[in-house]
């Protein structure tokens, strides 16, 4: 049976976001072989448009041909060995995820735990590092996508720093959308995904290796557990002996190369106002419908909102509505938050005013259906007053 | 800069193959989310398409969300633990690949050998299970890519089955071309890759687990060493439960359903027997041409044809010109067929007569500008006594 074309679902969940027409067009061209001149002359392109994003000039920077959590196990993999010892910093599903990623790779991991919807304490990893000085990395989430928490990096970099240990920053929903700054930061290890403010279709991973990490790489006592993951592999085919490893899935970088192009057009800084210019909106909107968000402004992602589901009103109910009615996708809460709270995405090309305002719009005729009352009018003119 | 539109090249090398225009429509579709209804409708309608091109009955049989060698890597991880025994043959790159990544699982690997180019005997395995009657898994590679050898595989799994081993087998440039019989031959895991002879771009890796296979993952002692390819997990994204491990490369899927649909289209019978008649064509007229295949006639791919490059010929040249002049791509030698040998694919949609007839034209135009004298019409001559 013919392939049925999906309906067009406008995607405000905490990812896949919207993807660009110009995009999707890319990644049905043609497929060229892996070794094809013209298509190891995209791949250069590609890594150098990923070096402009994550704002770095380290050699050693290309897409896992994985989803983001490919990504993340490609950092840790490749960065521990059997015995030792990292931390990680632990406030929602992906911290938990990097502390179980790093305990599969044998290594002791100590995790340092902030409430689901706060980010890590500076204190309390000082305090973690003074107890354990023989720490080899440590790893944070700088946008924790189950909780919609930004992690202030700087000081907690810092600490990091002064030990000596390595700092690997998950960056799936953060780069493209919100300053990553890996040069500037001194990162030695940071992972993203393609599907979140990059605004690719889901398959890729872009990672990003400093010298730093590249030293401790070379000074391994054993090899990497994962064949597919295998920096020194990596490296020879993406570098300049383009070694063949494995088959690169070349439509993804073809959508790859294609999203990176939009943001080097549009430029990070605009394109960072923009995430917070319509969260911000989106935020004062939800407000106007007496619904409340779940992380302080200081700490709260410009891409992915997460919202207290109103008392009374059925979670699931609420999302097939927006789904059947409206065309519209948001997510729903993970462990704790199940239940409890909606995650509400802007990222990437999905990002606009049309959006928030459409959103809006659905969600109070959807609210208002299930007889939580609010008015649409108050909503879009709250949301407004940030346009203004 | 928007992505240029990369040049149509006919790709006859070993992988990726030529995309049907349907498949590449398909993937350049809107992209739902991993959660969406519609989407879990199409992962439940690809699951059964694998099934039809597996045949097998397995439940558990889903692509994993990387590359052909994620298969690999997805079927040892989750299979081996430490100290347990594993038997590969290796008679080419993918064998000694499949040996490399079971022993970073911890496993003891013996090796059984076989020439390059020829297939594992089965008395060898017989004397290496003899040796070691505590193994508990015995990997093979039904389609060695590096080589173009179809290993025979009936009487090795009837020794594999005698002994109680797992039989684990590496179907990447065989699934969809050549039959692969899961059921009937009881094979306990099979895997292999989006881009030979499925046609679609490379970016997944179809696998399947039978029963026995399942039993002995549900009495491992460790945690899979792969939380991406954990087993336990993706059981229940791609199972009844949906719970949300990774985010699927939703239009990766998109292709790989629209590739199963022209296949089932077609009928595995007649698609094998597609791939059958062209490959005797082509090596018809490659002798038309005076060049001369590697593998004897009885274990000769019908997807890959391996052959001698002519003395005095230069390899680079030759496919430099080809893909150049032509815009056709074929592939060089891997190991110790580096310049000695060209491996020529027809798969999937690459399986047609006016390919086979296009190379041999252009084929012996290049190697008359080389000084190596042929003539294009005797090869054509030759192959259409094929046809007849």
């Amino acid at each position: 049976m013919h392939f049925k074309k999906p309906q067009e679902i406008l995607l405000l969940g905490p990812g896949p976001s919207p993807v660009h027409s110009r995009i999707l067009e890319a990644m049905g061209q043609h497929t060229l072989g892996h070794l094809d001149p013209e298509f190891l002359d995209l791949m250069n392109q590609t890594t150098e448009l990923l070096r402009y994003v994550f704002e770095t000039e380290n050699r050693i920077t290309f897409p896992v041909s994985g989803t983001g959590s490919a990504g993340m196990e490609a950092a840790l993999v490749n960065m521990l060995e059997p015995g030792e010892k990292a931390v990680v910093g632990v406030n929602g599903v992906f911290g938990q995820r990097m502390s179980d990623v790093a305990s599969r790779c044998g290594a002791e991991v100590v995790e340092v735990e902030a409430p689901w919807g706060r980010p890590v304490e500076p204190e309390i990893l000082e305090q973690a590092l003074k107890k354990h000085p023989d720490v080899k990395l440590v790893g944070l989430v700088h946008a924790e996508t189950s909780t919609g928490v930004l992690q202030p990096l700087d000081s907690l970099v810092e600490i990091i720093h002064n030990c000596g240990a390595l700092v690997l920053v998950d960056a799936v929903t953060s780069l493209g959308g919100i300053p990553v700054e890996v040069d500037r930061r001194e990162l030695d290890i940071v992972y993203s995904g393609n599907q979140k403010c990059l605004g690719a279709p889901p398959g890729l991973a872009p990672i990003t290796f400093g010298d730093r990490a590249l030293k401790y790489f070379g000074e391994r006592k054993n090899k990497v557990q994962s064949w597919y993951l295998d920096l020194s592999f990596l490296i020879r085919y993406w570098g300049e002996e383009r070694l063949y490893h494995h088959t690169a899935p070349v439509n993804m970088i073809y959508a790859l190369y294609e999203a990176l192009s939009i943001i080097k057009e549009e430029g990070l800084k605009d394109r960072f106002a923009r995430h917070l210019l319509h969260s911000s909106a989106l935020v004062n909107g939800l407000k106007g419908l007496g619904v409340e968000t779940v992380v302080p402004e200081e700490y709260r992602l410009p891409s992915l909102t997460s919202v207290s589901i109103p008392d009374g009103i059925d979670d699931a109910e609420v999302r097939h509505r927006l789904r059947h009615e409206h065309l519209i996708e948001i997510g729903g809460g993970l462990g704790p938050f199940k239940g409890k709270v909606w995650r509400i995405g802007l990222m990437g090309n999905g990002s606009q005013r049309g959006n928030v305002e459409r959103l809006l719009k659905s969600l109070a005729v959807t609210l208002n259906s299930l007889g939580h009352s609010c008015s649409s009018a108050e909503a879009i003119s709250e949301a407004d007053k940030v346009y203004r």
